[in-house]
């Protein structure tokens, strides 16, 4: 068990920078963040950041305002003696889920909203940025835990930062006129390579997070699994690949789905991946870039779990646990196949085939585990209201790893712990393939 | 029968006015009607019209857009040669139930439309009335089939003028920060004069218009009706005595509610009408001013044919037909007790209470009657598309009459059908008692 | 108005009978009526008995209980001072839905009552017969309000026998082994006689009941309606004429339909009758005697109000109002082409076309008119929890008339409402044409 | 990793015993299992057995016809060349979910199902034994393979033993009148010995079975886990512990809950386990036995995951996971607090508290895990139709462990993995806790 003695994966450097280093760089983090969430509604008209498409999005609008109800709500009511809060009617509108702090607008109702305004909504933005940026500049400065607060907001606003665009797109799809976000030709895909089978030995290993940079409390604590021998694919599952399932009938064969993906398939007349539709026998995709025809060398994006699990049992496969991801991510580079966020479409899987070609994990598509999301060994979620950030969702939901094209680079890390429901599309999910060695 | 003989109302009159006379007289009215629509959404921001709040009610910006799209599809096209339409999917978008037309947007989806946005949409509205215009000021002129769907068209706006006002009022009842739509001091109601009792005897009688104005084609043909004598409320029941209604127990006993009412109250929760609220044992109600107190000497307004069904049999009494109210009707002058549209909310009966007074009959509360809304006998719809206005919502709908305080003046005469669900409570909707003669 | 001068349609007959010639006759009536509702059920296991296919079906059991309950809350109960109940429980089970008696079992839950058992229920009716039959026949006799009582009870009763075989038909046709209620061999349908138009002049007319005979409250009061001229069909609208309907894309055509209609006509896919099913081109219907080819010479059965009235939009004509229809009833023998109830289908049209030919109006098919359920004028419903019987459900229904297959002969008048919901489908529900005079 | 280097609990000893010893032991053990269900049918009427109260629960009935069509369709149409069955519609009827077999009657309509006859079920059965007993006493015997699916049709049956009970008592939860299934005088309940804690070292451990007696494929393959130290609680949790935590408002505070639990609870206005009423601040229970006083001495039950999952947390502790709870109960007798059947109600926690008591997990109540149901690593279901058995569930769902007092006892074992969704409740469900080594 000695390659497992290590209880940390880097125990010796110290949890956090000196203080006054951290606050300088949150500062410089706090502004580039809060900046990109209101560069994203650029594209938007006032419109459309209001407009709620299905109970599981939200408006643009209600994320800019969430994020900073956030920071109003767990850092400067906090930190601030007799702060004046902007609006008291926000504390309700824009309390996501937190029973701890009160009442809550429901989820379902928050495109009726059409108050406050989008400038409202932005001025709230400026009167709370103001005083966090005061409580990091100050003198005394912010205790440990109150950094904390802001590090956590920050990949907070970072997690809406991708809903708003996930959420954008869904809606776009519900417009006959297919509105436009981000113009611009078509990518020119590479050409994909075959897809490869890296294998990896059974044994112990460590799996999650002991910092020493931000983690979220779902990826803690760190904790040996064992793991049998298991193949892992090289990239994701193209377009290319799932038409090819399609075509076999897979949506009209019930022995390659789960019991309850069967019925939602059928509940839901699913017959390919959200937003493709077909025409006289071409497929066609809606993106952030308008409709578009389907890329064979793309990565396929918007399945479920469901549908993830059936391609890989038609595949002879099956999707990987996360801790077989998570082992297998330990050996690739984030950098290396990472898509630049101004495409917003899944990348093609380039590199050379060459027997020491990392694997290509992250910035594509979140990939569908097998995996249930549920508590760590030891799991304690973080204490007061901010408990209720993670641990209350360990119920009936999925883990997803590697982040997509939406996701904010930064936010990226192999230990990160991403979760929907099965039969949910509307994110940027593919597939990645598993095997049992053999 | 002689005092029936008579087959018109005004049988001597000519159908219509010189082509001439009648083009420049809709001119005139084309650009007040388009214009006051236009100046309704002057109080609200594009998030404002943009929102749906339920599937009854459709945003602002839709109802600015169908409208342009009825003239442009049932007048412009019709008239021009090679007409180019101002985009091809309002085809679709804007249609609100014309099969014959083609495909259109899902109702219940009308919130989602974030684009085209409302400039777009005010665009569109110019463009439209720029080329009816143009038809009306042509030398030639249009034919009367082709004058007769203007004027439709009109009749058809300020329909949708009126939903603007009542869609506007639901969707700010969504919202819990209570937006305004018309600020200004509450009215000052004057002194309700006691309820009399106008008795009216038995007879053969003519309902329903056969000219010569403007009439929908619900409300032919003219015919003969044999009533039964009975007597008709000399005004609207009032908030005090509706509350009298809540206070005696009224929303807690089946007895007095039809089967399906007594089943809708407590799936649905009913216990006062619709926007009233009570706080410390004083209600208030949601009105296009924001919360006000509920003034006992208004009209009971927003309530469903359930509770005015439940609140007359309460009361001793039973609604009126909509024959009994017509009667009754061609003796009440429109102009008597009208309330100006910029009040917004249903005005206090005034009068003096002397023998000589006429009945109260319009403009403050739509006022439902015990009719259901059926063909008059030999009932012919319009031919083509049209033939969709009215007809085929003749089924489990019920007549009310009278017109609201948001139904434009011009909009209100004594043949009038208006027509919703008994379960429907967002209209401007109020009581009338009737009672069979002793 | 010579014609209309006399107000009842039997005025100078006394109302009842002598009491004791009554009680006798009742007696007798009793005895009778009862004893077929179980003969009914003899086809049946306890099973068949127990089960609920649908919540607007009840179970056969249940309604041999309910009838029963009627008579011992409405009669027993009054009459007999410290009756003991032959199960407490049976006050709420057995509450069809009475308010005014108290809590019912929920509607849709009487399949789950496998206890009491048939055998019980048959007990409890023994019970109770016992002791309403000492009722009758005690010396002191029942009050006429009392006999009054036992009279509802027993057109109570009938109305049930109707249910129960329209229930069990539904029943079966759930179940995919196609169980026989009544075997037998095809009736052999007559030739159908071409559809002649019966001509009445406008006019005012009596309509309603005044007795002497039994009605139920809701025939009544009997009063003047003014009728343009009309005509009628002949006979109801046969399978043949229906299949046209349906080969002509009647079920594709929405101009054909209401808005409610097209509505539920796709949300429930309805491409034919309720019972219909096509195999290889060719239309069979699930009887009471099984599968069974569809004949064209019968009416067409088990369509709803929209499917009606579509059918008649289809063939240029119109349903027609309950008033035009009892109007011609009234020249209608009910004895003329009366369908045995041992057969259980409606049957084909018979008679020579003569031109003396009365029309066929009763006891094939239940006829969809054109008129709501809605109060006579001057309608007063029973007193106290009786007056819960016809009067709350004057609401969103439609009004059949004539009688079916299915209903006792001794049940069916000229006079008699029945309604149901127009999207219904599970009674024996057939078309009667009718159009405006040229 | 010494301890764990036994890959087989029983490696050595042969998969099965001889075939002619095979047979005679499946002969003994067919007839007492397939006489047991019809047992369980005894105290029910032919209706109880039919209804269906809700479409988690089957008829009574259908469970006898579901499993005999199990042998039929597994094994005797495998084996007798040219059987013909006993009725070819029962091929669909009672099919529950295999989608390789052919279409399946709706789950949900499985009430509607009054024919076939309880009497024609008990015929079917007797059709299907004589020839299934047949194959097992032909002289030439059956193959493995064979007698594996004799097997496998056996614990199949067993199962659904246990889902009559649950069904029967859900069926009857659902009737005012409190039908008893099984009289008797209530048990006297031992008293409970306060709740200690046994504590397992952290280690690897070999989970799951290989054979020799039957398992299922989900309980296989044997395999490797890793778990670090913690600690189990000696018995399940008691209704007087629940009641401590309902008197704490635990079913108000939304910070106890997972997130879908909470709104599980809203929904389901969820105040209280499945079958307790309060009534005057006692607690009574519906059990098969009729409405009894709640025991604070025996175990929970009925109690959903949710719930289950809140108490824990209210208690400071957590659900165990499943190989937790596996490794525990390899150190438990089965026999030792077994409780016999007849009951038919969780037993009362006996024992001394002495310090070598085993653990008391078998036979009481089903104990939520907080594993949700995934294959274990190198899972492989079952080739062909019975391969949809048990992997296509896969999804959603929590494995329970234990067995409870319905469970036939042959039925139980350590490794056994049952599964329902988090909010079903109708199972005898309860609570065992467990949390992390100090």
């Amino acid at each position: 068990m000695s390659a497992e003695s290590q209880p940390g994966n880097h125990a010796s450097e110290p949890p956090h920078p000196p203080q006054r280093d951290r606050s300088s760089d949150l500062i410089a983090r706090y502004q580039q963040v809060r900046d990109r969430s209101e560069r994203l509604a650029d594209p938007l008209s006032p419109e459309d950041c209001a407009a709620q498409s299905m109970p599981d999005a939200s408006p643009t609008k209600w994320h800019l305002a969430h994020t900073t109800w956030f920071f109003e709500t767990f850092l400067v009511e906090q930190v601030l003696p007799g702060y004046r809060c902007f609006d008291p009617g926000f504390r309700v509108l824009f309390n996501s889920y937190y029973n701890s702090v009160g009442e809550q607008h429901p989820r379902s109702s928050r495109g009726l909203l059409s108050r406050p305004s989008l400038d409202q909504v932005l001025e709230y933005r400026a009167y709370v940025d103001k005083r966090v940026l005061g409580c990091l500049e100050a003198p005394g400065g912010l205790s440990d835990a109150q950094l904390d607060a802001v590090e956590l907001g920050l990949q907070h606003e970072q997690q809406h930062q991708e809903l708003i665009l996930t959420d954008i797109k869904h809606l776009f799809s519900c417009n006959p006129l297919h509105p436009v976000y981000q113009d611009g030709p078509p990518p020119v895909p590479a050409r994909v390579p075959p897809l490869r089978w890296h294998g990896f030995d059974e044994g112990m290993h460590w799996i999650g997070s002991s910092g020493p940079g931000f983690t979220f409390d779902n990826e803690t604590p760190r904790h040996r699994v064992f793991l049998e021998a298991f193949e892992l694919a090289s990239r994701p599952v193209t377009n290319g690949e799932f038409l090819a399932f399609i075509q076999d009938g897979g949506y009209a064969r019930p022995e390659l789905w789960l019991s309850d993906g069967w019925a939602t398939l059928q509940t839901q007349s699913w017959c390919a991946p959200l937003y493709w539709e077909e025409r006289d026998g071409a497929w066609r995709s809606l993106t952030l870039s308008g409709l578009r025809e389907v890329c064979p060398e793309e990565p396929v994006c918007h399945v479920s779990h469901f549908e993830a699990d059936a391609f890989a049992r038609w595949a002879g496969a099956r999707l990987p646990s996360e801790a077989e991801w998570e082992l297998a991510a330990g050996q690739a580079p984030i950098e290396g196949n990472f898509v630049e966020q101004e495409l917003l479409h899944p990348a093609a899987a380039t590199g050379p085939a060459g027997a020491g070609t990392p694997l290509q994990l992250f910035g594509d598509v979140w990939e569908w585990t097998q995996s249930p999301y549920a508590p760590y060994p030891g799991y304690q979620p973080l204490t007061g209201a901010l408990g209720e950030y993670n641990g209350k969702f360990m119920s009936n939901q999925l883990v997803l790893r590697g982040g997509s094209c939406a996701t904010p680079r930064s936010h990226i890390r192999a230990t990160y712990r991403n979760y929907f429901f099965p039969a949910q599309r509307w994110q940027f999910s593919g597939i990645r393939l598993a095997r049992n060695a053999c």
